[in-house]
């Protein structure tokens, strides 16, 4: 855990350069628009410590994967997140001397990251080795007006002399992925031009082939006033140029502006990507940097009008809260049903891949309360896509008829992960696909939504789970072998109870979903039963059998679930008897301790109680959560959130306010020791449902809103917003508990607040 | 499986050339001393499919580590067996043609192992594409009279042309290996020279630093008198020959007499390898061919005189013995402890590292009945030294107080091998020294081994498992979880019966043996307990208390032994109700489809059984037989042996001969498709303890030979011979059972005959 982030309620502050913590600081600063993004990396050269990394989104290379002893039903490769093209490169050089802050006496260092505005912000002053001394003050953001536009303000004034400058503003394709698995790199050129002013690469992806156009145009400013300055050309393979000279002189404050424009092949036909990109420089250098920032911080204003959460009496949560609103929010705008939520946004490389079952299980309640439904709903149709490949990565690893299993990691719906005990095991992700849909009719109310998409990917995963039970002729039921539960510190189990649950619930789930759709949209299930091959009676039968008999592991003494089969056979051990030097388990244990341990990385039973709260009583959530929570060292970003609702739905105040900062500064203040590697993205989600879902109680029940508020001590109140069918809704608790609940847009409502109806109009 | 080759009672024998199984040949017709080894590739070119190999004992590469994703407690490495400097080309270009058999039509080649003299000979008659015709017939050995040299008769005649010939002699260093992960070479070059008639190269290894110094010299005979040929030198990097030319003339054989001298720095100070190469050469030219022959084959007809197995009346039962016994016989030879027996020999790269619990487990008992006690006590001397490694590989995963692990893959002592559920958790294999230790002092009653050296050993052991096992409050009883039993098909499971019960015997045997030493050889214990710090009441106390409360799983239904907690969840199938195309499983099923079945890749249950065989009545063993043999894949080349001893010792004779055909001729057939990769050296010695534990029903049971021998239906009779405590016994079955027991060789004994006690004299 690092401490050396101030404490600011719109603001992230750095004061200082800390070269160590330099990539950390990339990732926690970085920019994004949903559609591309950029970490924090300066814009002159730096040869201390940094992780280059600008990222568009939806363009991804399948790198040869990297496994030590191959198993069957192995994917081929891995979906890189790529490093992209490289547009915000402002290289000084004064005199002779190129400017590096390695390099420098840097003095009065500040980055800002303003979450208002979006806005990234440096300012420093710098001696040169040979004593020249200057003073910048630079500023970039990626337009959420206009995805495909970036732009900077770099200002630098002479502070001791007079000498001439050389300022190159490059286009690099030449970019490297750290996390590349043989050191290849990915991209080939395939177009590059300069002239005076402008310069544009087209590279394209190996194997994948994907273009993306980088154009780059910039504007020099002096006292004022717009200069035209010498300027020379550069070719190089991958690489375009521009290199200007001119004078810097004392005390008069030269301004560069560099617009970029940077199109993928995604949004435009490849022969028109250097024209659009032309088109879109003139667009940007004629709007000016103010009118573009002007734009941007338009959208921001309405993106925050949605979403803020407001904290008073807490600097450190209100931050925190913020700060993962904004990162959400500039990682997936859910514009694009192409697109989701990588793990790490637009501010690492790291994991690949652009989806996990987080994308379901964590960051669909976010969206669903703080943006208009088709948002939701683009990320379930996302996976509707993908049924296809679903129900191929099913075929590959033995199952038959239409079972679709969804993969763990995907770009494009094939499986990219090589973990025998993940890829193959941990089968309860399939099943994240479902419970989104519930989670969304209930938040909705469009239950057509399992006409349209919704029913064809439940037949396809309750025929999975159809296959993937055995009959246990020892138990008289039916059991689940072999899988891995969300709690990944234990692999290769028995009877994980939840994924048996929810399994079982998927069943029922889906023989709901087809006697609604056999009902109310008759025409639509003849086209579903064609197309599925869905031989409904005894499908169902046999659905209804396995839920009527399924076994769920469970310990009559302590009347607890039990996680797995033959769990009471461990050492049960309390997490607060560990010493110090034994934490992180994942980094000081090796892997078979962890798994013959009772140590819980995140919740898993809990995992469970919290999805189907209402099936439990309080007592038992308690319960469970007294024999469970001790025994979690929480070391997945995605454990403490749930354990913040649970928390709080059985009064454990005091614990639901630590999980929650753990939650909320979990980036800011590096808790896992591995935000250099990027920010951890989806579950800044569940940092949201910590509060709403949390502190605020809030839930859906036969389509109406609840709320169970309580207010941590530390607070003197809170605020959150939330949409909900045409309804905008606005919640503050504050001290002592007191509840305003106003309705801020669409008709009157009846909201049950502790237990209570409460009219809103 | 494949049958492309012929049945000879002492060769192997390939008719035609058969390219697409070249590989495989490669493999089956290797020659080796025990010291270095070589592929039965062709001397001249060959541009169709080949695997070169040249190997070296003893030199390794710890190769960087591939591995998809990262656990704590992975070793960096992975040792691999080098592909060495390569000695045996014979590069032949008649006028300016080369002589590549994959581009010439190729008429009556042959080739041939003659297993008796431990000769690769082949004969061929190549068409080159211009229409000249040769007739080649090549001859090498590798010497085991001295396991330096190697030597080449290649005679080559033109058929219907008088033309020059080119004949390229080199020494090439610059090899590759195929397994290496990143395409790297491994060697580097430290000195190379050449004149005419000779040629050197001495290499060394990256990292490891071992050089090996290989020379070649060559004797030119035409019309079988020595001529003298123009020759010219080529050095290169890694590389240095001689390029003879002379003129072929139609009829007239010109034979290439080609000596090679290979000289590791394990052998040799590394200053003195040329020069002792040099000498190694001249020596070996003043012999000349025949003479080293002779020397070879006076060793191999020792070598057969002490472990040859007869079988009359089936051809292919004989050669598949005689095979196995040949290659065991030429990749270890006992003479030096710091070797071992890897998987595959000198005959492929595959797996690296040279030891598994392969060489306790199934190589030690053939070593102990056909070579002098020496060579057994070598291999357990070999794991004597490593013990330091073990408690350090051990203390990596969490051990303390001088635990001893023995890692799954070693070279050096240290682990090389990186999968969680092997490296981790099949932790069986570190009682594999212990229980050979037993097996050893049972065969050679040489119980001081224990002061010497046993008991260090197994006191580490010993508080391995004292940590490993941990009380369940559930059962009450000791468990042990998450480990991965002698059936590689489960992974991760609890209370592994096989683990279970070598775990709690291995607390047992330690027991026994500190009771020995410490009354037996007071000082020497003193010594140890120094040394080990070792507590001797209270540890063991402690040891007693698990062996006497272990858990152990049971069906009492079916009264059989439970393979693992669990087990009879599982659907219960036969192996003969799978479909043709789901075999074999590892290559048709996905990991967790294999995982959660029922089948049984080897022996696991049936395993325990085996090496305790005493401890359990013939009912139980045939029931627990009946129970799990029928789910039993084999996909394991160490399975069949073990249900050859134990069907034998049940009377399921067939069974037997089934299991037996394919253990013996597993390579020959091919049967599990991977022959081309190498031999499945270590289990060939499981072929031998088919036979002679199995149909001889060989036992040793308080110092006493015991004999339950039954002929297969198929055979007329079959002999060993065995040594035994300075004796020499031959046995010999005949139809009906009729058996003669001779004493070749010392002081009269008794041993028990079906029971009932008999004296040879």
């Amino acid at each position: 855990m690092k401490q050396y982030l101030k404490h600011h309620e719109w603001q992230i502050i750095e004061e200082g350069l800390n070269p160590h913590y330099n990539k950390i600081s990339e990732s926690v600063f970085s920019l994004g628009n949903g559609r591309m993004g950029q970490r924090a990396t300066f814009e002159e050269d730096y040869s201390g410590e940094t992780h280059q990394g600008s990222y568009v989104a939806g363009v991804y290379y399948p790198d040869k994967t990297r496994v030590g002893w191959w198993k069957n039903g192995y994917p081929e490769y891995f979906a890189k997140v790529l490093n992209a093209p490289s547009w915000i490169e402002i290289r000084i050089k004064i005199g002779d001397q190129v400017l590096d802050l390695a390099k420098c006496n840097v003095e009065s260092f500040t980055r800002v990251l303003d979450m208002k505005q979006g806005l990234l912000h440096r300012v420093f002053t710098a001696t040169l080795p040979d004593g020249k001394k200057v003073r910048v003050d630079s500023k970039r953001f990626c337009s959420m007006a206009d995805g495909e536009i970036g732009a900077i303000r770099y200002e630098i004034t002479a502070q001791n002399f007079d000498a001439p400058i050389s300022i190159t503003l490059p286009v690099d394709a030449d970019v490297v992925n750290k996390d590349s698995n043989y050191d290849e790199k990915f991209w080939e050129e395939v177009h590059k031009e300069a002239e005076v002013g402008q310069a544009l690469v087209t590279a394209q992806t190996k194997k994948t082939l994907f273009h993306v156009c980088t154009g780059i145009q910039y504007v020099l400013e002096q006292n004022g006033k717009r200069i035209e300055a010498k300027a020379t050309v550069n070719l190089r393979e991958k690489y375009a140029d521009n290199v200007v000279t001119t004078e810097l002189k004392q005390g008069s404050p030269l301004v560069i502006y560099k617009y970029a424009a940077i199109l993928s092949s995604e949004n435009h036909p490849k022969d028109k990507l250097v024209a659009h990109a032309k088109a879109k420089l003139k667009e940007a250098v004629a709007a000016g940097f103010d009118q573009l920032f002007a734009n941007h911080t338009r959208v921001w204003a309405h993106k925050w009008e949605e979403c803020d959460i407001t904290i008073e009496g807490d600097v450190a949560a209100q931050q925190g809260i913020r700060f993962n609103i904004f990162q959400l929010t500039q990682t997936y705008t859910g514009e694009d049903e192409r697109l989701n939520i990588g793990p790490k946004g637009f501010t690492g490389e790291k994991y690949g891949g652009s989806t996990y079952w987080d994308t379901e299980a964590y960051c669909l309640p976010f969206f669903l309360s703080t943006a208009e439904p088709k948002v939701a709903r683009n990320l379930l149709v996302y996976r509707y896509k993908h049924l296809g490949k679903a129900i191929e990565n099913a075929k590959k690893l033995g199952f038959k008829d239409g079972a679709a299993f969804y993969p763990f990691v995907t770009m494009n719906g094939e499986e990219c992960h090589n973990e025998w005990e993940i890829t193959f095991e941990e089968i309860h992700r399939t099943s994240a696909m479902a419970y989104a849909m519930r989670d969304y009719i209930d938040y909705t109310g469009d239950k057509d939504y399992l006409a349209e998409y919704g029913l064809e990917v439940l037949i396809g995963i309750a025929r999975f789970w159809n296959q993937r039970v055995n009959w246990s002729d020892e138990k008289s039921k039916f059991v689940i072998l072999g899988v891995t539960g969300p709690n990944e510190y234990e692999n290769n189990v028995n009877n994980n109870w939840y994924t048996n649950y929810l399994g079982a619930w998927t069943l029922r789930f889906a023989t709901q979903a087809v006697e609604f759709v056999k009902t109310a949209h008759p025409k639509r299930y003849a086209e579903i039963v064609a197309k599925t091959n869905f031989n409904d009676k005894p499908e169902m039968d046999r659905w209804k059998h396995i839920v009527e008999n399924m076994y769920y592991p469970y310990d009559p003494k302590r009347k607890v679930i039990l996680q797995q089969d033959g769990f009471l056979d461990k050492e049960i051990i309390r997490v607060k008897d560990l010493k110090a030097e034994d934490r992180p388990l994942n980094q000081k244990w090796s892997w078979d301790r962890i798994l013959r341990s009772c140590f819980i990385k995140q919740a898993d039973v809990l995992q469970g109680i919290y999805l189907f709260e209402d099936d439990f009583d309080t007592e038992t959530i308690r319960r469970n959560f007294d024999f469970y929570e001790p025994m979690t060292v929480h070391e997945s970003s995605l454990s403490p959130c749930v354990h913040v609702i649970l928390a709080s739905k059985i009064g454990y105040k005091e614990q639901a306010y630590e999980f929650y900062l753990r939650t909320a500064r979990l980036d800011l203040d590096d808790y896992n020791n591995d935000t250099e590697e990027g920010c951890h993205i989806t579950s800044m989600a569940g940092t949201w449902m910590s509060l709403v879902k949390g502190f605020g109680g809030m839930r859906v029940r036969n389509g109406q809103l609840h709320f169970n508020p309580f207010i941590p001590d530390q607070w003197k109140s809170y605020s959150f917003r939330l949409e909900f069918r045409d309804r905008v809704i606005k919640v503050k608790v504050g001290s002592g508990g007191k509840v305003e609940t106003k309705l801020e847009h669409g008709d009157p409502l009846e909201v049950i607040m502790n237990g209570s109806p409460i009219q809103l109009s």
